[in-house]
C-alpha cells in the first residue's frame, strides 16, 4: 500500500515520500525496508536515527532526522489503525462445523462460525455474528450477546450471563465454583455456589484466566473490564467499567474495584474491601484494606507509590542503620557497657 | 417455599413470621422481597436494618431489628443447608455421549454421566455416578473413585489415581510431568517424571490449577484438601487432610504441608520444606525452611503475623528515621563534621 | 533387572552386590527391596543409613554405610538414564485417530500419533514423529518441526513457529492475544495483536502457561528454554538460550531476557527491561530495571541476594530500631523534651 493512501485511512499526514510501498509493521529496531513502525516508548526513540524502516508513525512535533514520518494528532490511534489494515491472520468463515454439538433448545444468531468440537448446551442462546473456535464449550443455561469470540478451550459453565462484544481466549474458564468450604472435620464441606456471573459489554479475558461463580448474588465484571491472562477473580468481587488488571493479578472474594482502575501484573486484593475509581495500582501491590479514589500505591501493604520507593530504597540502607544507632549508643554510654 | 418449612429443613427456628414465601437467597446489600439472606462477614451487619429481604439466616443472639429471622445454632451450616435446596442449577443425567470416546479396555461405574467429546484412555478404572463433562480428558491406566465430577476442560494424565468424591473444576491438569531439568548444555536434558500423583477422598481442585507428576515417588493430596484456582503444586509435594489453598498460592517441589493448614491467596513454599498441622499462612506469606505447627505467619520471608505486621507500619517510618539518625550523629560530632 | 546390567546401562560402576535385581526407582524415604534410589539434597543424605532400598546411585566419594551403590561421576546423569529405563508410563502408538479433524491443506509427517478430537487447521505444517494428545487445537498456519509433543487441552493460535523437539504440557497457550488496549473511553478499544510467536528447539512448556503474540514484532522463547507451569509471558518479550523460568513466573511486556537465565517461582519482570545472560533471580523476586549479566538478585525491588537477605534480617529489628532511637534522641535531649 502506498504511504500516502494509508495516510489517509489512518488519519496522519505525510512528511517526506508519500510514494513509498509499506508492506507491513515491524518493531523500530527489525524493521527493514517497506516497514511501516511506530514509536510508544521513549526508550526506543534512539533508534529514530538508525532504523532501516521506511517510515514511522509519530506526533507531530517529533524530530525523525531523514526518516518519512506519518505525523498524527494521536499517534496511538493511527498506529492501531494501520494494525488493524495490516491484520492478515486467517479468519474462519461463517458456519456451523457438522461435529459442534449444539443443543436443540439452544439459539446461535446469524452470522455464527462454531469451530469443531464445540458444546453449546441446553437453552443457551447466543447473539449474532459469533466466532465460537474448536472445543469452545459452553454451558446450558448461559446467554451471550453479539458479536461474541471465544477461542480454543475457552469454557463458560451455567447459567453465565456475557454482554455484546465479549471475547475470550484460550482456556478462561467463566463461572467455576468458587472457593467455598467450612473449614470443619477431615472433609470441608462444600458451600454450594449457587450465583451467578455476570459480565459487560466490550469486557476481554485473558488466557486461562478464571472468573468464578459465588454462592449467592453475582460476580461482575462492568462494561469495558479487560483481564489479562491468569487472572483469578474469586467469588463475589465486582469490577467496574474500563478498568484493567494485567497478568496474574488476583482478587480475593468480595472484593470491589471501582472504575477506570488499573492494577500491575501480580497485584493481588486481599478480598471484601473497596478500591475506588481511577486507582493505580503498581505491579505486585497489596493494597490492604480500602483505597481511595485516585490514589497510586505500591507495595504491600500498599502504601503511595512514591513513599514506598523512598522506604524500600531506604530498606537497603538498614543493615548499615542498625550498626550506626549501635554506634550511638556506645558513645552515649561513654564505657561502652551496651554490647 | 414456606419459610416455615425451610427453617426445619435446615435446622433453624423462625423468630417472625413463618409464613412468608421465600424463592431464592441473595446477599444482604440486593435482597428484594421473598429473599432469604445471610450475615457471615461483620462488615455487613449494618444492612440488617435496611435490607429488603424477607428474611435472614442469622446466630441464636443477633439483633435483626424488624427482620424476621431464622435462627440457628450454626447458621454457616444452616446457610450451606438453604443453598442445597435452592440449587437450582442445571445438572447432565446419567448417560454416556455418543461422542464420547471411552476405550475398550476403560471401565466407568454405574450412574456415570459422561458428555460429548470427553475421552477416558486404556485400561482407566472410574466407579459409580461419575459426572465428567464435555471434553475432559482421562488418559490411560488412571484409577478414579466414585462420586467423580470433572468439568471441562479438566485433564487427567496417567497413571494418576483419585479417590472417591474428587471434583475437578474447569481446566485444571492433574499429572503434567514435573519442572525437572539438568542445567546443562543449550538445551536442558528432561529428567524424566515417572512418578505418580494420588488424591485423596474429597479433594477439590480449582480451575486451571496444576498438580505435576514427580520424576520418582507420588505428588500426594491427602483427604479433603482443597485447592483453589491457578494454584500450583510442584512435583514431590504432599498436603495433609483437610489443608485450604488459595487462589494462586505455588508450591516448589517437595514442599510438605501438614494438616488443616490454611494458605491465603499468592502464598509461596520454596520447596524442601516441612510446614506442620494448622499453620495459617497470610496472603503472599513465603515461609522460608519449616515452619512449626500451629503458628500463623505472614511477610516475606514468613515471620510471626503481629510482628510482620510490626515491620511493615515500622517500614514507613524508615526514611524518616534515617534523616533522625543523621541528626543524632551531628548533634553527638557537635561541630556537624559528619553528613 | 540385575544391577549389574543396569549400571553398564547409566554408566556407573557397582560398589557391592551387582546380582540384585531392580525392579523401581523409589524415594529414599520411601524405598523397599528392589528398588534404587537417588539421594540429589544433601537434606535427604541422612536417610543413606536407614533406606530399605537395595541400592543407591551416589558420586564416587559418597560414603553409604552398607548399602550397595552405583558410583558415577555424574550422579544426575546417570539417575537420568536410570529413570528413562524404568519409564513404564503408557504410550500411544503411531496413527491418526479417526475423530481428529486435520484440514485438508495442512500437512503432518510420517510416523504421527494424533489423538481423538485433536484439531489441526488450514496450511498447518508440523514434522515427523509428532505426539499430538487428544483434545490439541492448532490454528491455521502453524509451523512445527519435528518430533512435536502436545499433550491434552494445548492451544497454539494462528500463525506460530515452533522448531524442533517442542514439548506442550496440557493447557498451555501459544499465541494469545497480547494485552493491549488504549486507556481510553467506556470500553478501552483493542490494539490488534498481529506480530506472532517464535519457540526454539527443544522447548518445554508447563501446564496452562501462557506465552503471548505482540501487536508487531515477535514474541521469542530461544533454544532450550524452559517454562514450568502457569508461568506468563508477555507480548514481544524475548527469552534467552537455556533459560528456565520457574512456575508462576510472571513477564511483562518486551522484557528481554539473556542466556541461561533462572527465574525462580513467582518471580516477575515488570517490563521494557533487560536482563543479562546467566542471571540468577531468587523466588519472588522482581527486578527493576535492568540486571547485569551473571548477578544473583532477590527481593523487590531486587537487589544483590547477599544483601536482601541481610535487609529482610534487620527488617525484624525495624520496630525495636525505633524505639532504640527516640531513647537515643530522649537522652541527648536531656530533659525528654520530646515524646
Amino acid at each position: 500500500m502506498r504511504l500516502a493512501v494509508l495516510a489517509e485511512k489512518i488519519g496522519a499526514v505525510v512528511d517526506g515520500d508519500g510514494s513509498l510501498e509499506i508492506t507491513g509493521l515491524a518493531p523500530i529496531d527489525e524493521a527493514g525496508p517497506g516497514s511501516l513502525t511506530f514509536v510508544a516508548n521513549p526508550r526506543y526513540a534512539k533508534h529514530l536515527l538508525t532504523t532501516a524502516a521506511s517510515a514511522v508513525i509519530v506526533a507531530e512535533d517529533v524530530e525523525v532526522g531523514n526518516l518519512t514520518a506519518l505525523r498524527a494528532p494521536e499517534p496511538y490511534a493511527a498506529f492501531v489503525a494501520a494494525l488493524a489494515i495490516f491484520d492478515a491472520r486467517p479468519r474462519p468463515v461463517a458456519g456451523i462445523h457438522p461435529t459442534a454439538v449444539v443443543a436443540d433448545s439452544a439459539s446461535v444468531g446469524e452470522g455464527a462460525y462454531v469451530g469443531p468440537y464445540a458444546v453449546i448446551g441446553d437453552d443457551t442462546v447466543i447473539g449474532r455474528d459469533a466466532r465460537i473456535y474448536p472445543h469452545v464449550v459452553i454451558y446450558p443455561q448461559v446467554t451471550i450477546g453479539d458479536r461474541f469470540v471465544a477461542h480454543a478451550g475457552a469454557v463458560v459453565r451455567e447459567c453465565v450471563r456475557l454482554g455484546d462484544d465479549v471475547r475470550l481466549q484460550p482456556g478462561c474458564v467463566l463461572g467455576g465454583d468458587g472457593f467455598g468450604f467450612l473449614p470443619v472435620g477431615d472433609v470441608p464441606p462444600a458451600i454450594p455456589q449457587i450465583g451467578g456471573v455476570e459480565v459487560g459489554d466490550g469486557v476481554d479475558i485473558g488466557a486461562n484466566t478464571t472468573v468464578d461463580r459465588a454462592a449467592i448474588g453475582d460476580t461482575r465484571l462492568a462494561k469495558g473490564v479487560k483481564l489479562d491472562n491468569l487472572v483469578m477473580v474469586a467469588h463475589g468481587c465486582r469490577i467496574g467499567e474500563a478498568s484493567l488488571l494485567a497478568g496474574q493479578v488476583g482478587m480475593a472474594g468480595s472484593t470491589v474495584i471501582g472504575r477506570r482502575v488499573q492494577a500491575g501484573g501480580q497485584a493481588g486484593f486481599s478480598g471484601h474491601q473497596v478500591i475506588g475509581d481511577d486507582v493505580r495500582l503498581g505491579a505486585r501491590a497489596v493494597p490492604v484494606g480500602d483505597v481511595a479514589e485516585g490514589r497510586t500505591v505500591a507495595g504491600y501493604p500498599a502504601v503511595e507509590a512514591g513513599l514506598w520507593r523512598r522506604c524500600v530504597a531506604a530498606l537497603e540502607r538498614l543493615p548499615d542503620l542498625l550498626k550506626r544507632v549501635r554506634a550511638l549508643e556506645r558513645r552515649l554510654d561513654g564505657d561502652g557497657d551496651r554490647k
